[in-house]
């Protein structure tokens, strides 16, 4: 079904835009692109590895192409070769050798993508569909991955090199060995041109940006831009507006293209603020508190919120010809495609909901849309995970089937505390958000002049998904054995539902005097509370940490005050 | 604004249908009936009581009339005179007398209703407002409340009897004495012709009839119609479907009168399958484990599932004159009115969403649907909270703003912990219903023979609203440390989407040989979980009990194997 194939082009890396990427035809790619890849046999639901790992010991972040290992109860896929897995189970004694033009013919348009690393040759058929990076692995393929590690060096770990190593089916034949190592080509770094991020943000990592917010932009109810949390998968695309169209593509094949021009003078624009989370946020807490998880180990600052512009997304898709009242049964999923190969999807009656609210915002907070958070079109689903709020937008595949991206189908998923087996395709992806909250304007081990505690004033954020309005936030300063209620402060939001945070104040009284620690649960509106616990909801890749968030107040000596 | 004045006419509680029950004036009423009341002054926001009592101490059930007191923070209520208050406050050295012709005069149509109590002579103005009951109490008004207590027996308690003696005002002069007592004359007792339960149900009160569904009813997926639970907050109305209209009025103050035959022919039929459940489901469980809370101490009964059969409410709606599309701006709430004199609301956005699937149904699992689970009409509401899916309908009402009753602005509300001084107006009506889960199929205290307790099958449910779907249920044996997934079963629903239980299954194993306790907890497609304690979510009214539910397994000695 090529209507729905999934492209794995890349916009170029440097300043000019890449027409070529916008392009549904592979054969339409401009030289300056990184090279297209016949990725068809990947793009379905990915294979599952050959032989796993478990989860808890070797899942990873969802940063681009770290990988993600699962020990699969009936693991069925076929081995490559019977001969070269006898090889392997006794310990290679016979190293197979490769000639170097033998790898090279294994590039990423190969039914096989093989890669180097060193003078190790793997055969990675059968992992490309469980890569974290999605397809941008096929880049590599054909050559060493060397040089691409050396940019993405997320992967220098131990458990990514353990899971390579499975694939391994041999070694570089020694005449193709310049000064006794495999010979490398330059590549291009992609991170380049991406923008310096402000220097408030707490950087995360560099290469791809992923930063939190700092405590001060969590004070406000809109978060100013410079300082609104940063999460990318890859690099941020370098594309001029005029140049940039998005094309919708419906189950039956049609296929509209609409400039920004068209989206910004032929619809209505609406503004709806809303606030964005990571799955990930408070990530750090569940480490702590249960035991390791793999990801960004974000505190509290992977959420922010903004007053999003543009169209809706259900008037573009009535344009192209979706029948909003009465939609093909075909028609259950709005796929979304980045410009950088990132891409996930909404069940399509959010996508169409009135109430819904999905926009595809060409505006933030009143200017044009930074480059880090989407420029020149990025989509905002309201009340969902933000990994579905997909920036640089450049294609919308309304399908019968969800995006068959790794970000969709392998990650930002949840299972059981003790779930070391899960069931990936069973399991829903999360797209509504749980409710949740945090204590923003004092840190962990905050410290106070003993005996000042009682007079401090604790605010905070309490956000649930689906629209649900935050009804009360409780405040605890004996451990959860009593609760206070907390001020709710006003906020001007739009939309149609509770999109947004609600911030919350809470004043300590004579009761908090000689309390260390703080803690703060909300309640939304279905009365949904928070868990006690992050050992109770503890989940390998750490996502959904919404236990009671709590902080510990340190006691200055009396003479430091 | 007479359009949207509430009448607290009742059906007549015998044999013959009460047409007058439906007629929108109080002159038109029948003889049968009980008489119809001058209520305006009492159909909008109840008035705060004059004198409080602690929510904890007497919060009362939701059933008909039981008192219920709460301390106002800012009690501004005018007093009654300023010089009984003087007499009230020192001891009432000097009882005031009053004639009984006086009392008479302060009837339900009056705008100080009196009522007497034994000797004594309550003004009980203050107090309709704020009764659980709503303006049924009225009825007694200028006469002898001891005939209506004897019937409604749930009042004979000393909390009630506290805050009645809160609006003494003196006592019935000697003169009108029979025999040292005061007259009273006889009522009829609307509970007579209620249909006797099926008695496999738990029966909690019999007048009215709150009864759980036993066990047997729960491990299936659809409730069988006769072991469905039962909550009546009055008598069951009798009444003849061919005379029996149900009334739509909008804010224009457009009425539109259906015969059950125009809504059986005029309009499309449908079947949602869809689980009901009442806020005080598990309600025994936060008395146990947390402390005493007010209301019927339901177990894991409250809650049962049917198919139900009927037309959709917006295509009435629709019907009647609702723009579905557009709404008009005062078009915010769904109030609904039973023949008994119930009243509550949802809000338009609810009863007007295409995939919000409420019904106004005529039929439960195939049959006519039973008297007491409302023919010949009621609404079901998936999702909501089972206290607005109101049986016995007569009367929609487009409004702008929520039901008046006591069901709607003082009960099916939770607030925090600690909250003593809950802000009624403030706070959100319970609709979409918290994650809860439970298990069924064995009881708390279920004895096995020693060693075998790693051979049971254990069975449940899982909940969520709003229909949500339930993606996982997490069994532990001990004690939450450590978890495993039970399997979830299928089921064949109809409707938009998961507005019914998912039913699970766990085998224990040789894990869970000499451990004792089960526990449960379920999480669903928002990832929202359940609360760990009921001391975290600790409300004194014991609504929305969702902490995890465990199980108690007892030994039996090897001997008696």
């Amino acid at each position: 079904m090529s209507a729905r194939r999934l492209f794995t082009q890349l916009s170029r890396v440097t300043g000019k835009a890449c027409r070529a990427a916008l392009s549904p035809s592979p054969s339409k790619h401009s030289s300056e692109c990184l090279k297209p890849l016949n990725t068809s046999k990947f793009n379905r639901i990915p294979p599952k590895p050959r032989r796993g790992v478990l989860l808890g010991a070797l899942t990873s972040s969802s940063v681009i192409a770290v990988a993600l290992g699962v020990q699969f109860q009936e693991s069925k896929a076929a081995l490559h070769e019977e001969s070269k897995e006898a090889e392997l189970s006794n310990s290679v004694p016979d190293i197979q050798k490769f000639r170097l033009a033998e790898v090279e013919r294994h590039d990423g348009a190969s039914e096989n993508p093989w890669v180097t690393k060193g003078k190790s040759v793997y055969d990675i058929t059968e992992w490309v569909g469980a890569h974290p990076g999605g397809e941008v692995i096929l880049h590599a393929a054909g050559g060493s991955i060397d040089p691409y590690w050396n940019i993405f060096t997320i992967h220098k770990r131990q458990d990514v090199y353990d899971i390579l190593e499975q694939y391994k089916i041999g070694e570089v034949d020694d005449v193709d060995l310049v000064d006794g190592q495999v010979p490398t080509k330059a590549i291009k770094d992609p991170f380049t041109t991406d923008p310096v991020p402000d220097e408030r943000l707490h950087i995360l990592t560099a290469k791809p940006c992923n930063a939190e917010s700092p405590g001060e932009a969590l004070s406000e109810f809109c978060t100013p831009n410079e300082t609104f949390y940063v999460r990318n998968h890859m690099w941020v695309p370098s594309v001029e507006e005029q140049e940039h169209n998005l094309v919708i593509e419906l189950c039956d094949g049609t296929e509209k293209t609409y400039s920004m021009s068209d989206l910004r003078n032929r619809f209505k624009q609406h503004k709806v603020t809303a606030t964005l989370q990571c799955a990930g946020n408070r990530r750090k807490d569940m480490t702590k508190h249960a035991r390791q998880t793999n990801g960004l180990q974000w505190t509290v600052g992977a959420i922010s919120t903004a007053e999003w512009e543009g169209v809706k997304l259900r008037d573009v898709l009535a344009d192209t010809g979706v029948n909003l009242n009465n939609p093909s049964p075909d028609d259950k999923h709005a796929q979304f495609l980045g410009l950088e190969a990132y891409g996930a999807s909404i069940p399509l009656c959010k996508a169409i909901d009135p109430s819904g609210d999905v926009l595809l915002a060409l505006k933030m907070n009143g200017d044009t849309l930074p480059r880090e958070h989407g420029f020149p079109l990025r989509v905002i689903v309201p009340g969902n995970v933000a990994a579905r709020s997909v920036k640089w937008l450049r294609k919308v595949v309304i399908s019968d089937e969800e995006s068959t991206t790794q970000w969709q189908r392998r990650d930002y998923k949840s299972f059981g505390p003790n779930d070391t087996r899960p069931d990936w395709d069973a399991a829903k992806s999360i797209q509504e958000m749980p409710v949740t909250s945090a204590i923003t304007s004092i840190l962990n081990g905050f410290a106070v002049a003993e005996g000042t505690e009682k007079g401090l004033n604790v605010e905070g954020y309490a956000y649930s998904g689906g629209g649900r309005e935050i009804v009360r936030v409780d405040v605890s300063t004996d451990g959860g054995k009593t609760w206070d209620q907390a001020e709710l402060l006003d906020d001007k939001a739009m939309g149609t539902k509770a999109w947004c945070w609600k911030r919350w104040r809470y004043a300590l009284g004579e009761s908090a005097e000689g309390k260390t620690t703080l803690m703060v649960k909300a309640t939304d509106e279905a009365y949904n509370t928070q868990p006690q616990s992050y050992s109770s909801i503890y989940n390998a890749r750490g996502n959904l940490a919404t236990a009671w968030h709590s902080v510990d107040i340190k006691s200055l000596d009396k003479g430091t005050d």
